[in-house]
């Protein structure tokens, strides 16, 4: 059975956080004159994500989007690698860096071939206005913009997959996720949608590649990027 | 000072309700082989809506979108106009009529520029699903797709406003609403948005043009159609 709308996770899966935070963060040292493994630091930042949602989730933090957990984690960071005095605006600036993400190079081409055939929205636990705000610097053709944000419930939580199908007036089954990661397409197929995964070998950067323990069979679709997803979905 | 984005009312803003809703009826009506009043049956469809959103707002209903409000109108209609036994995937059909509103001949040109220098988004009392239908079928190119579904506040509730200018990040008094109402401007600048008034002189028909009560300067903008806004604010 065809799906009636396509659910894009967006960190990793239609854009390059790595490579494009790096270079935030590059130019972010540049401007200060200071030096760092900013790699690292990237990597960190990304780390830092996964717990802090956690602590959304158990409830030891009020409800807090990621603009807001990203910033947190940034300070203790810029703190930690000993950057201090940097003033409000330009941590601020730099958090923003999520908004301003490059697509992998296949992602425009594949979600606009994609869109003529399906309805195609974000569901990512970035917050409203850094998906808004990362499709229209990259060109990404979305046809609307859902976020955890508007459940208040991070993914894997089935509130956020379910609360999707909802405002798209679609059953779960009807709605395919679209994810480089298995935990997030666990999640939706927990939750009773179509679940497509795509493989961004690139997302930890060249010669990082994490090991996948995908089962065979485990997605409805394996996908080598978003053109091949468009070829094996008729679009 | 500029707006950094602009909210869109859409019924009788950006769509033309009452020319699309009567030939959606009158489809209705040949495939029933019955005949009626179709233009009066589509301003009642439309007059039921304020009534029906404040049973929400007093809390005699609760929380209903806009396809469940706009159902509960049409049944009622269709029993009043001695239509009956129609099966309710005929009458879903028809009630998603309002999916399929056709844009004012300026709307598609005005929004394209428009979005070139300010983030557009919808703010509509309309549902999630209804929107991002219209617009896919439209091709209006929105940022992204703010509903009054959201805040489960409809318009002019502050609430709306707010939480329209809170999901984009922005500062109400930096977010502009445009529509052709009065009360919903005037309900936008109670919550220290930016206004502005765009004329549609046709949305309940030729001829039929209701009185204006506006206030000279009572709103920011005032405009024709959405090529003369873009003009107006330099897009």
């Amino acid at each position: 059975m065809a799906p009636r709308a396509l659910a894009f996770d967006t960190f990793g899966t239609v854009v390059d956080w790595r490579s494009s935070i790096i270079r935030e963060l590059e130019e972010f040292g540049s401007d200060l004159g200071v030096h760092r493994d900013w790699a690292g630091i990237a990597d960190d930042w990304r780390a830092g994500y996964p717990p802090a949602m956690d602590r959304v989730r158990r409830g030891e933090l009020p409800w807090t989007n990621i603009d807001g957990l990203h910033r947190m984690i940034l300070v203790e960071l810029l703190e930690a690698a000993g950057i201090e005095g940097v003033d409000d605006a330009a941590v601020d600036h730099l958090n923003r860096a999520w908004h301003r993400l490059d697509p992998w190079p296949d992602a425009v081409e594949g979600l606009t071939r994609l869109k003529a055939r399906y309805l195609i929205t974000t569901l990512s636990n970035g917050n409203v206005s850094l998906l808004t705000n990362m499709a229209k610097r990259a060109g990404l053709p979305w046809d609307c913009v859902i976020s955890a944000e508007l459940f208040r419930h991070y993914k894997p939580d089935p509130e956020a997959y379910l609360g999707c199908a909802e405002l798209l007036d679609v059953a779960p089954g009807e709605l395919m996720l679209v994810a480089a990661h298995a935990s997030d397409l666990r999640g939706a197929k927990r939750a009773g949608l179509m679940t497509a995964y795509v493989d961004r070998p690139l997302e930890y950067g060249a010669g990082r590649r994490r090991p996948s323990k995908i089962e065979d069979g485990e997605f409805d679709v394996m996908a080598a990027d978003f053109v091949d997803l468009a070829d094996q979905l008729g679009a």
